[in-house]
Formats: structure tokens, sequence, C-alpha cells
């Protein structure tokens, strides 16, 4: 069966071609490094799940959507350069099963393409000539950068509550799906109501997203490419944790908090924390958070003009809950 | 005396003061560290020299530049900016006399508070409607992150020649100040020709400044608040190190070179290169060097409307060259 994913990349195969070409012909410089770098981290690929999004969010309004190639470059070049600076901030080795860049060309490399990447995202919408695009995507970058430094502030933190931890992935996740998407209707001339329709889908999408690619992270390492467990040794207090935490016993709370708190953790203690998720039905509650989301970006579509495309793009947001992002 | 630096702050005192609200109130976020973090380093100060720049080139055509208040600030949000990261590339323990700020708050907020800002600078420059001036910015901001990974590249390489040091500082510290003063006359609606005089003005003040402060890394350490022989230390090869390599006999090329390649450099080795680089007139031609910029600097403001103001410009780069940036 074809995922909705794939599906969306078949309609929009011709698209994404022409987006793939503004992006290597505009991560290109004299100076060697940087297509070096970036091609290392762009070619390593993942899903151009962003880009993807803008340019579907376009089409479901109109079919020659050539103006928003450029905005689709800017949004995979502005995810790339803040998953660069995460990994300087992470200091993780691995990435999408790679080593990731940073290990492979140092802090001061990845600090420094990324912000070539960041200052190129703006010229290619400069290009598109919209203040609008250039607002939403502007506060979009600020917001994502307050979402990190907000989840830097609670690392280690075993009192982060739901609240908080919303708060962090709206603004490091969702936000930049959310304007990923709100700028389709925007540059095809759509009202203001269909431009917050296609904000609210984005910005749910990525909310589940995110919350299942943490949940992720608990399991499966050879198959996303992440060590497994990452999260809770570096200390990010993310939704199974926070369940756990929440409905566990006495004595689990005190077993977890010991173990987050602990600066090596070894496999026993990622194998208690496990169980302890697990009998907390910690996975259960984290699902049931993602689906709420996932239903949410349902209905923000509904507005918008039924067709193949828009089917595809409600059946993502479920395909959300069995993937990562 | 007045220096040209006092006086023009003195002329744009209440303009100064006014961009200086505006850097407060949007370096302003509910993430408690963005405010203290950028506050210690927007407080630290150092001279505003770059949104001075942009009020100035300004007022030399129209005498209402509040347009331009809102520029200002994120000019001096970009220059923040850069400084954050640079402190993460660097390494550096000191900046402006003071501890830097990834030596108080780490490198992970150093490169998170860099990037809120860097995006803050973009909101404000799309509140000035001004497709032209984010244009301009956008572009600096890539020239300057180029310029950053071309001296990493070169970092250590005692081949390094003029042409590339040149490179490296016309983009890492002249492009913003070219891109600082063009936004004047852009925004006050003066012709290309103008913008163009004042981009040459700006640009050949920033290589002024950045060759004497090249300079001034040899020297009186607790009056610039550096630590006294910084660049060679990180294997910068600057103006001086280069005319002394170029200049120098086989003998004295071969002594510079291993302390070039050294890895911890020792108070001995400080004083056999500042002995090479005085025999070698290193400084003398590296004066020389940044005096035709100082010239240029003075060329291009010829065709700007004469006053006391353009005077205080003409000056201001001759000044370049008793004081770094």
């Amino acid at each position: 069966m074809t995922s909705p994913l794939q599906s969306l990349h078949e309609r929009l195969q011709d698209n994404m071609l022409a987006v793939n070409d503004v992006i290597l012909s505009r991560m290109h410089s004299d100076i060697a490094l940087i297509p070096r770098m970036a091609g290392y981290l762009i070619a390593a690929g993942g899903k151009r799940l962003r880009p993807l999004m803008t340019l579907a969010s376009a089409k479901l309004y109109h079919d020659d959507i050539t103006t928003l190639h450029p905005l689709a470059a800017a949004v995979e070049f502005i995810h790339t350069a803040t998953l660069l600076h995460d990994d300087v901030v992470d200091e993780s080795a691995l990435r999408r099963g790679q080593s990731s860049a940073n290990h492979l060309f140092g802090n001061a490399s990845s600090v420094l393409v990324g912000d070539f990447l960041f200052a190129r995202a703006f010229e290619l919408m400069v290009e598109s000539g919209s203040l609008n695009v250039l607002r939403t995507l502007s506060r979009a970058s600020a917001i994502i950068a307050e979402g990190e430094i907000l989840q830097l502030s609670l690392q280690g933190q075993t009192t982060t509550n739901l609240d908080q931890y919303l708060q962090v992935i709206g603004s490091k996740t969702a936000a930049l799906f959310a304007a990923a998407t709100e700028i389709g209707p925007m540059m095809t001339g759509q009202n203001e109501a269909q431009q917050k329709a296609l904000y609210d889908y984005g910005y749910n999408l990525g909310m589940a997203f995110q919350i299942a690619d943490d949940m992720l992270d608990f399991s499966a390492p050879e198959d996303l490419g992440k060590n497994s467990g990452d999260d809770i040794k570096e200390g990010k207090m993310t939704a199974p944790i926070i369940f756990a935490l929440l409905h566990g016993s006495s004595s689990q709370q005190e077993t977890l908090n010991k173990i987050l708190k602990k600066d090596n953790l070894e496999s026993e203690d990622m194998h208690t924390a496990q169980t302890i998720l697990k009998d907390t039905n910690a996975f259960i509650h984290t699902e049931t958070l993602a689906k709420t989301y996932v239903l949410k970006a349902e209905q923000a579509l509904l507005t918008a003009p039924t067709s193949a495309l828009r089917n595809d793009l409600t059946e993502l947001a479920h395909f959300a809950l069995t993937r990562g992002k």
C-alpha cells in the first residue's frame, strides 16, 4: 500500500525536482566547505517533508505553483540550519543514522554553515517579493529559537509539566510546519480564513509528528537512525517521561527521577525506565495526546477545497502517528 | 579634543536613544534566558558603531530618520548574533574586556540566542516594508557567514596571501558596514549612485577598522579588552603576519612559521614574533594598507551633500586608523 507521504511525493514530483534544483544551486558558494557540508546534510535527505508541505498547501488552491519553489527551498534551508545548530547544542553523534555533520566537520563549521543557510533562506524569500511571507517565516524563525532555548532551560528539570513540553515542541517544531503550510494559500492569493486553516493544519501536523518522534525515541534505533533513548540521556523531558512521572506510584517516580538525574545512563537504567514507561501506560497516554493533534489537523483541512491531494494531507496527519518526522 | 565618533554620537543622540529603546524592547522574550544573555552582550555595549552608521548615512540626506530606527536596531542585532557565534567558533574567553557570553552561558545558549537575534533582525526589517533593504541585509548576512567560513578554512594556513585576507575581512566585517550605510540613502529615496557611494564608504571604512583592529591585536590588551596576540594564538593569518612572512628573511620566515604552527604559545614566542613583526616593518606596511581604504572611504563621500555630519564621517575614516572597531 502506498503511504500518504509517497503519494504526496508522487503528486508533486515535478515540483519537488524543481525545488531540488533550487536547493542545489543556492547552497553553492565559492567557499568550498559550504556546498560540501550543506550537501552532506541535504543529500542525507530525510523526507523533505517541510518543502513538500509548502508545495502541497499551494497546490490545494492553484495548479501552477512555480512561485513557491524558492520558498519551499527556503523552508528546507531554515530546517537544515536548525538541524546543524541543534547538533552543536545536543552534541549528538548520530543524525538520520549517519554521523552528524558537527561530528564530522566540527562545531565551528556547523554554526557558520547553519548561519549561511539561514541567510540564504532569507535571500530566497526576498526573491518571492512577498512581505507577508517574509513576516511569517522570520517570525517562525524567532519562535523556533525561543523553543530551542526553552528546551535548553528545561533540560534535566524533572518538574517539567505537559504545558511546558507542548510550548517547547509548538515552538521548535510546529511553528515551522505551520509557516510552511500557511504560505501556500498566502502566495496563491487566498483569504485570511484559508491562510489560518492551513496554518492550523501545519501546526497540528507538526505537533503530531513531534510527539510521535518523541515516542519513537524509545525504540527502533537502527530503523530511524537515531540513538535509542537519546532524549532521556540528554535530559529532554518529553511526553512519555512526563506522563510516567504523572501517573507513576511514588516509588516509580522516585526511580525514574533518579535515572533522569544520572549523568551516565547504563543499559540497565534504560531498561528500568522502559519498564516504568510501559507499566504507567505512558506510551498510551502519549499516543492519545498525539491523536488530539491529528484530529485538529484533519478538522483544519475541512474548509480547504476537496481534492485527492486534500485527502492525502488528511491521511498524512494520521500517518504521522506511525512514523517520526 | 572631541573625536569624530563622539561628535557623531552627539549629533545623533536622540535617534540613538530611540534605537536603544527598540533594541531593549525587541530583545525581549518570555524565555528569560534571552533578554538576560542579549542584555549582557548589548549592555556591555561597544560603540554601537554600526547602528550609528545607519543613522548617519540617512541623516546626510534627510532630517527625520525615524523610519531608520528599527533598521539600525536590526543591524546591531545581526552584529550581536555574529559576535555570539564567533565566540563559539573562537572559543575565546574574553570579549571587550569582559568574560565572553559563551564562557558564561555556554556554547548552546550562544548559538541559540544568536539565532534568535538574527531572526528578530529580520522581523524588524520586514517592519520597514522595504524589500530592497531586506535584500541588502540578507545578502550581507550570507556574505558574513561566507567570510567566517573562509577564515576558518584558512586558520593555521601560513601560506595565506594578502588577497585571501582581504576577502575574509571584506566579507566578515566590511560587508555589514557597507550594508549599514547603504540603507541610509536607500530608505530616504536617493538614487542608485548615492546608494553606491554610501555602500563604498561603509565598505572601505569597515576594511580600515578591521585592519586597524588586526594591528591592535598585537598590543594594549588592558585598553581594548582583548587578549593580546589572540589572533596569532588562534592561527588567524592577519595583515601584520602576512607582511612579516612576505618581507622577512628566510630565517625570520622560518622562525615565524614555527611559532604559527605551535599549539601552545609561550610569552617568549610572542616576544619573538613581535620582534620579527617590528624588524620586517610589518606594522608600517599594515598601516599603509589601512590608509588606502581610509582614502577610498573619504573619496566615496565626496558625492554626498556637504555638511558638518559628512565632515565627521570623513574624519571617522581617519580615526579608524588609531582605534580598533
